[in-house]
């Protein structure tokens, strides 16, 4: 829905207003030679057209394919190949092999590999390494293959205005980004041919590091919806014939978001606890943390934004509850029967301290939240000093761990003790999900202790116990 | 007010300690070269100035130049070419011939065009490409275009901090990027010369995207206003004389936000379905769209970020709800008016059922919203596939209208068929926004369909109904 | 917590799969040397292991650094000098002279300079551009430095994927790129070697432009509160013996919320019309600002960022008002006092007209202010042209301040003539904050007179008062 971005002001005015207000191509025209005349090539040159260049395709049977794009040319490949100074190769990489024949005519061209492959490490090089290799004296650069064809004809006014490309020939890159400019994209140099593969690899993933994450979030979802639902539903319906099955939508929602957000929020700082514990068992930081851990450290971020969606469903949930009907009712049920029964209520001032500070750390707790998911955005993140980064994100982000913690513990308040609650003998939901962040809290706390934190700081900068001494030149650190 | 960026601390570390500590300028200090001493001209220099270049202004008439900035020269336009390597082109293009006698000073210099212009199109070509023209000996480099005077006299503070540049010559780039990056500011580099044209036209946008979705959004909240402001508060005092002009300021309000926010959603997906029904009449994909959907399609992430922007205000306003005095009095009126009549109420679960599901539909569908306004935030875009990308725009993007028409559905219920609500003939608002998200869904049902849905993937993969077969090598669809 | 990026699907993919899978290295598999055993250089190793290179480290004692790591080779420092082309200099800036003797075997090689330095102007020169005047030969590549060991050993996991680098060699540079790359970074090319120190010094800083505005934040919650103190809950305590501390946690807090917010919003617009004015009294905009309205004009984005935020709290805590224990007792009581007196109440249409506009404001108010927040993301800046930019910020930014002004007048009302609410005859809160928007609206309402306005836009453009009329080429202004 939102995914344009300030391209299409740029594709408008650049490339459709030629064929808009029928303004002649500029006569300086440059040509621009496509090989392949399927689905992506087709596109790319209706694009290129659009952008005032000459489209010349390649074609093996050139009068056959009366179908191409008005304004386009068709030529047999070599024909073609001597038209322009650069090549988009939008065939599939099993036929490339058609252009070793053309060698001489390819000479000195820049040939721009848009390939992308059907799955990771489908062959043993890159496509556009293999493209070199069978055509050496051209100049191979790879890009725009982050864009679909689909987003290629239509500008990128429903994805990436960033492309990447990569190449051995910084001329031959000049050109393409030019090109790149006038089609609307920025394109960004990644370096000579070898990142190839880096970049052929990068259009395949569908939310890699997401997966584990939202996994869990909807295991922890399911498990405590069912486990709330029995607890409060089906309990009330089993032992006092009582039908509140509506409070699923809201009052069970608001508590199964709080307790998965919380856990999660754990989640996202038990590994790096963890993985300080280890590095002191170990004495050095020059192991590698076992797979698993690595994988969970991996996929912190994502936790933690997960984490942060189900507190942002969790105050809105909140929020509303003044409006349900459910809580009007009883208010003025409420009310009617203080009147009608004749009593009287006293202001209870450690009730009043005790909600508000439950409502308060909820909300500073919260606002810490918002500001940590704000700094890992790409951009926010990107001008932060390391420093900066690790003191928000560390720092900051343990706080707000502690002020939920707190939060859900005055919420439960003095019923902890209580029997009443243990319906059918199993504890409420927020008591459950106090364990993981306690513990948590409980860990970085040894560890911030000042001998510990002591040998943790030492290890980290390079400390090694057991080690003999080795070149104290080489083994200061370099980074304070 | 928020425009700052990270820059400043270098801007400020970097350029004006050397004025503010009187720290001597470094010895090997580089000079720069600035022609033109109008206000940009002299903007340049102050920030160059500070910025610990040595700088001197090429003038025609350098000894009436009094009045320029303390630290710089001032020399004759030849004198001043031979003096350094980087030239800062800082006059108007209409006077740009007086560079033609210098060429053999400007022999292997590098000329940085800052130019813009008044309006696009107004040359024939780039001022860049002009510039080049006139002094081929010279390595002529567009860039800095995109900041004021304004802020490059002070810093890049109030703006950007990346600018675009480009030149045929790399070795001149590197040049200008290194100027850049003691400016404060981030080049990034777009290739040859022949991109001038576009980032000439940058500066002179005023977000011509959103013009459309900004009036589309006045237009249907004035309409809705008057409407609603008839059908309300007006009909309340014509038949019964009451006055209600309060309720203008939130609930009036708090109904031309959703409805509006819900057509604009409907807006923003229903081009992308009426794309898909031409393309299937068509059998082909190659042929453009009418210009009319074309623009449509191109502004649908501004109609789904106002959308969401009206969402917004919608949910603040039902949140404060509870603490208008109007609610108050109201909930206290009715308490005592069922003790003072004696009446009982009795617990209603279906409009439990009714009004939490009705609340709990709006929190999650405000919650989709607000993940796809995040998606298309440029960093957040440009770090998604094109797979990843149109997963969350359209997956979910149907699924936030699919949400959303159902919590209003809820909030009509079963008053649709009540006559009572159709003053003076009229529907109620929410009655009217209903009918276009409703008629998007059911395309949308229709086409995924299984059988629709083959034929519109095969169109989009290139195949074209009752074409020739092509040459099969050239007709795979290159990207899955 | 959330900093990862899309890098560790790269990093996952790329570097760890050999380790993991084990599959075995490619034949053609790339050599990099490391100069350094300490902690940079071998987090630098087990990276570029771990990325599928081969990892030569050079050290003076080879045969005695057994403790390296597994996989890598390690040769005296000439012999590692001529196994590879691409040499990490991971020692000391103090240590860099034994490289002098290494000269003939680092002729041509790319040495790649990842120092940091403990404080700012350490050192004359940049530590780089030292390292170049030792090895003419070499071709010296600055990058890398703004990573930690840390997030250089485990992936761009929790810190930036962006890295910045710049060099005098475009060939080097390409090299650092495609393993930055491979690395699972993005390398953005900042130009020559002339700028490493700027490079050198942003790893050293901790949010300078921020330290200001958080101080005046704290400055004014803590002067502001502590007066708040007094005046409610003390003296309630001492006049009436009244305990209403419980009040500190939620009404304090938000009366203090959108005091600062407000006053912080005002010193953000501040300076720019003490500026304006200031521009106007000289007849210039060539002199420089004082140094303090210098700085402080550079701390207005962090300044409203900062508003903003405690905007966001006290709209929090404004919505929480209903589910507050206190509120919920008072109205209670307020009904069943109204029972029990048999007292009648009549709806007041200005007290609902006055608070249905004071929310109104207030909620329009808070959606520009989230809208400015919005657009000064650097992804979103970036993406506005000047013209777009200065129109959100200065224009929107403006009404945000009137809007909030007005609400809070609202809030007050007729009370302000009231002699009751000056409790130990002091003013409050509301009041006091008051006072610096009004003042910056009035002045800026002064300069958006037309007289003003015509001799400020012609200050800005370049005009001089009582200056000599200059070239009239020069002088015309550049941009519109």
């Amino acid at each position: 829905m939102m995914g344009q971005e300030r391209s299409e002001e740029k594709s408008e005015c650049v490339s459709l207003s030629p064929m808009r207000e029928a303004v002649p191509a500029p006569p300086e025209c440059e040509r621009v030679c496509v090989f392949g005349t399927g689905d992506l090539g087709r596109s790319l040159g209706l694009r290129l057209l659009q952008a005032g260049y000459g489209v010349v395709f390649g074609s093996r049977r050139p009068h056959s394919s009366s179908l191409l794009l008005h304004g386009a040319q068709v030529l047999g490949h070599a024909a073609a190949a001597q038209s322009a100074l650069l090549i988009f190769i939008a065939v599939q990489r099993e036929h490339y092999d058609f252009l070793v024949p053309l060698a001489n005519q390819l000479k000195g061209k820049v040939l721009v590999d848009v390939s992308n492959n059907l799955r990771k490490n489908q062959y043993p090089e890159a496509n556009a390494e293999y493209l070199q290799s069978l055509v050496p004296g051209a100049e191979v650069v790879k890009g725009f293959n982050t864009l679909s064809a689909w987003s290629l004809q239509n500008g990128p006014s429903d994805a990436n205005r960033q492309v990447y490309i990569c190449g051995d020939s910084v001329e031959a890159k000049q050109v393409v980004m030019a090109v790149a400019t006038k089609l609307g994209l920025s394109a960004l140099d990644q370096g000579s041919l070898s990142v190839a593969r880096e970049l052929e690899d990068f259009p395949l993933q569908l939310f890699p590091q997401w997966r584990l994450p939202l996994r869990i979030a909807i295991g922890l979802s399911a498990a405590f919806f069912f486990y709330l639902l029995i607890r409060d539903i089906i309990y009330a319906y089993a032992t006092q014939g009582e039908d509140i099955s509506f409070r699923i939508m809201v009052s069970l929602a608001n508590q199964v978001c709080p307790i998965v957000s919380l856990i999660m929020l754990s989640l996202c700082y038990l590994p790096g606890v963890l993985a300080s514990f280890l590095q002191l068992y170990r004495g050095t930081k020059y192991r590698r943390f076992p797979n698993w851990l690595d994988s969970w450290m991996l996929c912190r971020k994502q936790l933690g934004l997960l984490s942060l969606g189900f507190a942002f469903l969790h105050v809105l949930y909140t929020l509303i509850l003044p409006i349900r009907y459910y809580l009007m009712f009883w208010v003025t049920e409420h009310t009617v029967s203080l009147i009608r029964e004749n009593k009287t209520t006293t202001f209870d001032t450690t009730t009043a301290w005790r909600g508000d500070s439950y409502l308060s750390l909820g909300i500073l707790g919260f606002g810490l939240y918002v500001l940590l998911g704000i700094t890992s955005l790409p951009s926010v993140s990107n001008v932060l000093s390391w420093r900066e980064f690790s003191f928000v994100q560390s720092k900051l982000g343990h706080l707000t761990l502690l002020l939920c913690t707190a939060h859900t513990y005055l919420y439960g308040w003095n019923r902890f003790l209580s029997s009443s609650i243990y319906k059918w003998y199993t504890p409420p939901g927020y008591m459950l999900c106090l364990v993981l962040p306690s513990v948590v809290l409980l860990l970085k706390l040894l560890l911030i202790t000042p001998c510990v934190d002591r040998t943790i700081t030492r290890i980290r900068q390079g400390w090694e116990r057991g080690a003999d001494q080795r070149n104290p030149k080489d083994s200061q650190p370099l980074i304070p």
